[in-house]
């Protein structure tokens, strides 16, 4: 058997049922198990509730996951895939141009779609039973469709982002998969198909199990 | 003298004066000069109109900059910023640990503060002019005002995030600097500080200087 420094990440004790299969943790789970690295889980204060000292002090945006290995303790989940990612070239291309390239994807997932399905939860959120709840929603919805078309015609017909399955797929597909308008994504039957090849990946499945016994226990 | 990749950028010929000192490319621009690399701008056609093909070959939502070096063309600010750093350790840290933390701290600035300005200027943008659009901004301003007080702990007195200057503290200067209610900063002096101790930068200075020529020529 190996010796590996072990990995520990954080996540929500409880989340509210809307969110629970959604939360961030479910991210690095699913990258951990498509290389098969073992973790084990700390949880700490749901989501909603007033975050401890200590989290807030490993966590400035008092946020999950953490992730530690070692000496290494990591916040933002970006950070922590890319982080996992060059430990594995099946998360991430070794040679340059193609590294390069699913980093590129995977900041397109975290900055140039799902900001734009935060606004449209948000003001869903925020501006829910007020009389113009969805005047505002139809006024940003746009946004986020438009980045969708845009998405769609790139991937076109191929099975990922680039050639191969990489990181910046992983994300995209669970940034796609999240989005509280689930019509907005399968209007375009290349990204159904996209999500649905990522939803059916053993290692997608094992980190969704994971993530969910956790709110079955609470 | 060395002979190098000529690496070049694209940037908005024209952008409305509210965006200008604004536009992305501010960023890789700050950068660059802040290892001293040359590069040379391609402009495209600006903010607002509809994209050409061709851009959107490059780019697939449209935005700028492209980067591209030799064979490589990227995309995305984060994914252009990580590739410079890697280039040199006056950027990112060459340890492990340092440049994972720095590496946190860019997706933090991108995606645990950014979007929360974001959302702030779209809801006045789209509800611009609606007898709801106060209503909706203050439903959506309090989610900033919690990030800015969250990260004005951490940053606490140091001068930077961790214990040098890095592309974390780059990026979330600039996202602090353009955030469209400046009062949510200066209302925290030691984020008001940092973000001037960004802009003194000489670096910054000439990003700036560069970047806005562009819109006097126009």
């Amino acid at each position: 058997m190996t010796r590996q420094t072990e990995i520990e990440i954080t996540a929500y004790d409880w989340v509210p049922e809307m969110a629970q299969g959604k939360v961030k943790d479910m991210r690095v789970r699913w990258a951990l198990n498509e290389i098969g690295l073992p973790y084990r889980v700390r949880l700490v204060v749901g989501a909603g509730n007033d975050k401890s000292a200590e989290h807030l002090a490993e966590q400035p945006f008092g946020q999950v996951p953490i992730y530690i290995e070692g000496d290494i303790s990591l916040f933002e989940t970006g950070a922590i895939l890319l982080h996992i990612g060059d430990k594995d070239e099946r998360l991430l291309p070794r040679d340059e141009i193609g590294r390069a390239r699913a980093i590129g994807w995977m900041f397109a997932a975290l900055n140039s779609v799902e900001p734009y399905a935060q606004v449209l939860s948000i003001v869903g959120r925020t501006a829910s039973g007020k009389d113009w709840q969805e005047e505002a929603e139809d006024a940003v919805r746009p946004l986020l469709i438009k980045r969708l078309a845009q998405l769609s015609s790139a991937l076109g017909e191929r099975h990922w982002l680039e050639d191969r399955f990489t990181l910046g797929d992983l994300l995209m597909m669970d940034v796609l998969r999240t989005i509280t308008e689930p019509d907005l994504v399968s209007v375009h039957p290349n990204l159904a198909a996209y999500v649905a090849r990522g939803e059916a990946r053993p290692a997608f499945q094992r980190a969704l199990a994971a993530h969910m016994e956790v709110f079955a226990d609470a």
